[in-house]
């Protein structure tokens, strides 16, 4: 049979993809690959559900790790096979775990290219050119489900690799011991213990075929055992034969807990379905997920919203069990409490705090409430909220104690299912028990971060402020005055590290002299500098909870506007930039999310009109519709979730205020379907397509004298009408 | 107040140890050190329940390894303090976790000597000589029990130390996650993860004291971490303050699972009970196990055989918590099946097989039959028998499979509580699956290893001939005639690596071909040579299950007395001796394990007064009751067995066949209180102590024609006579 042949087959049998009202607005390759050199969103392209626990997608690096962080890069050409778990736009790599490579011989790779490639929300398929076999992935949440058409009268190999899984030694990461068994004439299972970003992980999976295994061999490294149904060790690889006279389907449920729970789980999800009711049901809850938000524009603004929506939604991620039962951050097992609930990790929240979380509590309260109270678990066993949570586990990545504003917002947003004391021990213990990067005796007695004595002093000192400020809120939410008093207090200790000769926040030392030289252009990274992945003019604006005091200290409405001006088209550089930095306008960047909230700060300099502007040139210059369509590392969402706030014309720019700054809508009409039944809507009434200055805003036929929106005006339904003149 | 007065008032309230009938004749020190230069038992002094999961010692090293395993050296002259687990007897360093040190100060080490130290069954003191403070250690089964009597009027202060383990680095040890947690006014809790030669144990404890914690510091290696009760990283330790008026008893329960289970574990096993009852209670515990041996000898052959009876009775440990579950091999956690039966690890098989379980099996069976089904638990998960288990996990550690001789053994003895057709898969795959070091593709293929796909081949081409054997014995007893056809033919493959022209076990290649040079005295370690740990003159008598064939092949019974001869006289070397050699007679080393049966196969050679002869010199050269009493490492208890039984007059030469051989007794008079409720007894009749060759012994009146004792013998009641005469 030759490769026409074939190819004619693969066309015949590919699924219909795209099916759905809203996720054939979804492109899953957006964000998959940058422009040479530059940042890419580091998303992927394969099959997930939403909140899943399974990402199950190609892996086009043998071994990713920063720049390839999902697995896959949009300007490989090669692929190595199908693994079960990865991240979405982060800048680091972990997870990737499992690997299926299909063979008719004993190749380990093949070339592909994307004319052959496709891709919609639960469905990923690709043609293997060099051994001419079709792979389709599908998902459910915690299964992983392939189908692979052989050519006919082929061989039908599986590599199963478990040593497959990004770059060891990266972050110490090594396998700390594996195993697969045979344990069925039809399935195999096993499990493997990984250190690395997450410190220790525990991924048990059972792999169920379509048919009978019909030969097995195993190897550990290069060497091979023979005559076992069984291999323990650290570099596991199995390859498995089969009949292919017809395609081969493989269904891998997976778990943190144990293989009779991945058993269960696979069971749970997909017993009974094929591989096409499973797909078209993973589309149908992609369908229901994303119609959350009904949005009216033009297909390729659709394309982009639509695609940020579904990266929003891909995590935070799933880590318990059909059964209840999760590794919690002890890593002692544990239950969620009651049937129906279930727990939740993946937690960038330096990044998602911002506007994935605000996004969630807005269209999804009851989500948003299944992962603050994921995070409350966390504080249970942990002793404080995570910073980072990543399979169940804090990495500590970046700074500041984010999950504070997340769990404040969803308290003061009345959130149900919620308890409100939980919430307060949990927030007031995470900002005054001290922990790795918040030593709160040094914030205490001073009243800021000393740099010699706690580094990227300044940017804790002003992001520890505003979690202050979140704690104040709640305090006095819950009526406890003296805690308010406490944390309103230090909620303004970014003022201590603003230097007025200079107009810049810049770092003190312990003893209370400015630190010299200084230099408002220069880079920091994690740890050494001031800054952390950012300069003091990113720095300068990040006063969200008080950017009234952040004008006067700017020295007013006008001195304001101008720094804000010279922020937007400074292009001077002092060395070398961070590696997260990209996407910039001026000192502005894009791709990074310090920077995230600076466009909307033009209304409180009280010329809303540049920000409108701002606004809208971010939105069209750095997002677009290819596999470069990020301007920097989606990080979890967080860059989509940019999108579809200002897309919609409002965006959080205090994320725990319940208010939101109203900017330019970019969409010509939306329909927020919330949670408590009642709809909002939002038109933009506007003659030409660059119309883009709002000339008039009414939410319910009300003028917003500040330009604000209410979180509470949303959720009571409505309607926000704008009208928008010129550019 | 001075030091005279704090000596007077530990005197005046240290225990009254050594209580029992039994434990007063147990010297906890014997083994403790060794002669500079030699091996040690690698014994530990400290407080330890039968079989219990916790072994709380003082560590005389700041990071053990290969030659203080124990964490302890009798020669050593500083205490870094107290930590709660640990190996006996092994080679290499393990476990020891959770450390803790009191001091007035911030002390982290204190001289001691042995003038101010005890320890009997179940309870260890010292004075810790730099600050004058007493401390006390006592056990239950999963609980460490402290008592610190400080100096009247000074600061109370308590390190604990998660840092302290075996070498870091050694078996790539490392810390992946620890925590201690402020959990009540006088409680602390917290856990330790860490990958060593276990790969990768999690270790919880709960800690509480009896009184409320004055204050508190936490450390993550140099950085302290103030304003926190709580904290989580990789090196951690606390500060504790107390006010020290009278003496300050810590309870530390520990657990695999949880620090709820820890918690759970120490109330269980220590409430409403002060230090001085549960020491009571150790002590009791330890005299009844220690009664199932009732023997008559001089005192101090009774401090040797009891002292040597506790170290066989300190391991296998415990690994369940008191409700039940465990972390089973698959890093799962699972639950014992019934109320009451529990979970064991420290399975050091290569070791153990040889006397020790032999020595449960007979004078305890039902516990035995715990290990047992702990052994078959283990093959439910992973696939194949344990080959050396420590904390539930396989560390491959040696060769063959040695848990099948003991599961075999204990099938055949008809112990109570084991599932034949359980015991019988487990025996039969895991010596017909291929997994690390045991190439059964090979074995089967070659009818030996050849040493260049499996090297150590000729030592485990005779060590798996033997567990072939014990195979090939249970599928008679259950009935399976094709099994036993098929593994007593594989029974018989040490044959093909006997070379008739030197007379001696020699390595070959896979084209047959004997592989020269080869050297009989030159000594293999663990891998790279056709010899483990021992050399061929060594391994030249490891035909346990054969011994007629073996004479044979030697040439008939006057050749094999006159090579035994040679064997216990050659003292030439060849090269340097293997690290684990010593307690040499001639080319027998008495401090590994390869030899141990040898003394014995003189039987085999017609003359039994040689076997007497050596026997008794062994007992009497290479064991004494000082620090350096063993000739070599105990290796959990085996060389205690090998003198346990040997002092009884007997000993299994195959530890699988129901059989001992008989020997010459040192004891005066021995009962062993048998489970069934029967007793047997065994006196020795002799003139004079030196009395060692037996002219006469009947076994319930009749001469043993073949000089053997049966099992079956010892089962059904009754007596051994010896008469002694001469030497």
């Amino acid at each position: 049979m030759n490769k026409y042949n074939v190819s004619a087959l693969i066309l015949a049998v590919s699924l219909n993809v795209n099916a759905g009202e809203y996720t054939k607005h979804v492109d899953p390759f957006i964000g998959t690959g940058a422009i040479e050199g530059g940042l890419s969103g580091n998303n992927y392209p394969g099959a997930t559900m939403p909140y899943g626990m399974v990402q199950l997608s190609p892996d086009t690096h043998p071994a990713p790790d920063w720049f390839n962080a999902s697995g896959y890069n949009y300007n490989d050409s090669i692929i190595y096979g199908f693994s079960h778990t990865r991240l979405s736009g982060t800048g680091a790599s972990d997870l990737i775990d499992i690997l299926l490579f299909p063979s008719t011989g004993n190749a380990t790779s093949s070339k592909f290219n994307h004319a052959r490639e496709s891709a919609s929300p639960g469905y990923y398929s690709v043609f293997l050119e060099d051994e001419g076999i079709l792979a389709e992935l599908t998902v459910t949440p915690r299964t992983g489900i392939h189908r692979y058409t052989f050519p006919k009268g082929s061989t039908g190999n599986l590599l199963v690799d478990l040593d497959h899984s990004a770059q060891k030694g990266s972050w110490d990461r090594k396998i700390i011991q594996s195993q697969i068994r045979k344990v069925a004439p039809d399935a195999i299972a096993g499990f493997r213990i990984i250190t690395g970003w997450a410190k220790l992980r525990k991924v048990y999976f059972y792999m169920k075929f379509s048919r009978p295994i019909a030969d097995m061999r195993f190897y550990d490294g290069d060497r091979e055992l023979r005559e076992t149904d069984v291999i323990n060790g650290k570099a596991l690889r199995a390859w498995l034969s089969f009949d292919v006279d017809s395609p081969l389907s493989v269904n891998v449920g997976i778990s943190p807990v144990s293989i009779e729970n991945a058993a269960e789980n696979l069971d749970y999800e997909t017993s009974g379905k094929d591989f096409d009711k499973l797909a078209a049901e993973a589309d149908a809850a992609w369908e229901k997920e994303l119609g959350r938000i009904d949005a009216k524009a033009d297909p390729e603004t659709l394309k982009t919203f639509y695609t940020a929506l579904y990266h929003t939604m891909i995590q935070p991620n799933l880590i318990s069990d059909v059964n209840g039962q999760y590794m919690a951050p002890d890593y002692s097992i544990r239950k969620v409490p009651a049937a129906g609930s279930a727990e939740y990790s993946t937690f960038s929240l330096w990044d998602t705090y911002r506007a994935a979380h605000p996004l969630y509590s807005l269209i999804m309260p009851s989500k948003n409430a299944d992962f603050v109270n994921s995070m409350l678990d966390h504080y249970n066993t942990y002793g404080y909220l995570p910073i980072w949570q990543l399979w169940g586990q804090d990495n500590y990545c970046m700074i500041g104690n984010h999950a504070v504003p997340v769990v404040a917002d969803a308290v003061m947003k009345g959130a149900d299912g919620i308890d409100p004391k939980r919430a307060w021990n949990a927030v007031k213990g995470s900002v005054t028990k001290s922990h790795p990067g918040s030593p709160f005796d040094v914030w205490n007695r001073y009243g800021y971060m000393p740099e010699e004595i706690q580094s990227q002093s300044v940017s804790i000192t002003l992001e520890d402020s505003f979690d202050d400020w979140c704690v104040a809120q709640v305090a006095k939410f819950l009526g406890k005055e003296n805690e308010h008093e406490f944390f309103a207090k230090r909620a303004g200790n970014y003022k201590n590290l603003f230097r007025e000769d200079i107009g810049f926040f810049a770092p003190k030392d312990s003893l209370g002299n400015w630190i010299e030289p200084f230099d408002p252009l220069r880079f920091g990274a994690n740890g050494g500098y001031p800054f952390t992945e950012g300069n003091a003019w990113q720095y300068l604006w990040y006063v969200p909870h008080d950017t009234q005091s952040l004008v006067a200290l700017l020295g007013g409405k006008k001195a304001f506007e101008n720094k804000l001006d010279t922020f937007f088209t400074l292009t001077d550089t002092s060395g070398e930039k961070n590696d997260n930095i990209s996407g910039s306008i001026g000192q502005y960047a894009h791709g990074n999310e310090p920077s995230h909230h600076v466009a909307y700060l033009y209304n409180d300099a009280g010329n809303p009109a540049k920000a409108q502007r701002m606004i809208h040139r971010i939105c069209k210059e750095l997002y677009n519709n290819t596999s470069s369509g990020y301007a920097g590392n989606d990080d979890c969402g967080e860059m989509s979730a940019w999108y579809i706030f200002s897309a919609m014309g409002f965006y959080p720019v205090n994320p725990a205020s319940g208010e939101y700054y109203i900017g330019t809508p970019l969409l010509d009409e939306c329909v927020i379907h919330l949670e408590n039944g009642k709809d909002f809507v939002i038109t933009a009434d506007r003659s030409k397509p660059d119309d883009i200055i709002v000339k008039d805003v009414r939410i319910n036929g009300k003028k917003p004298g500040d330009l604000k929106l209410r979180h509470k005006e949303i959720m009571e339904g409505g309607v926000m009408k704008f009208r928008l003149q010129g550019k």
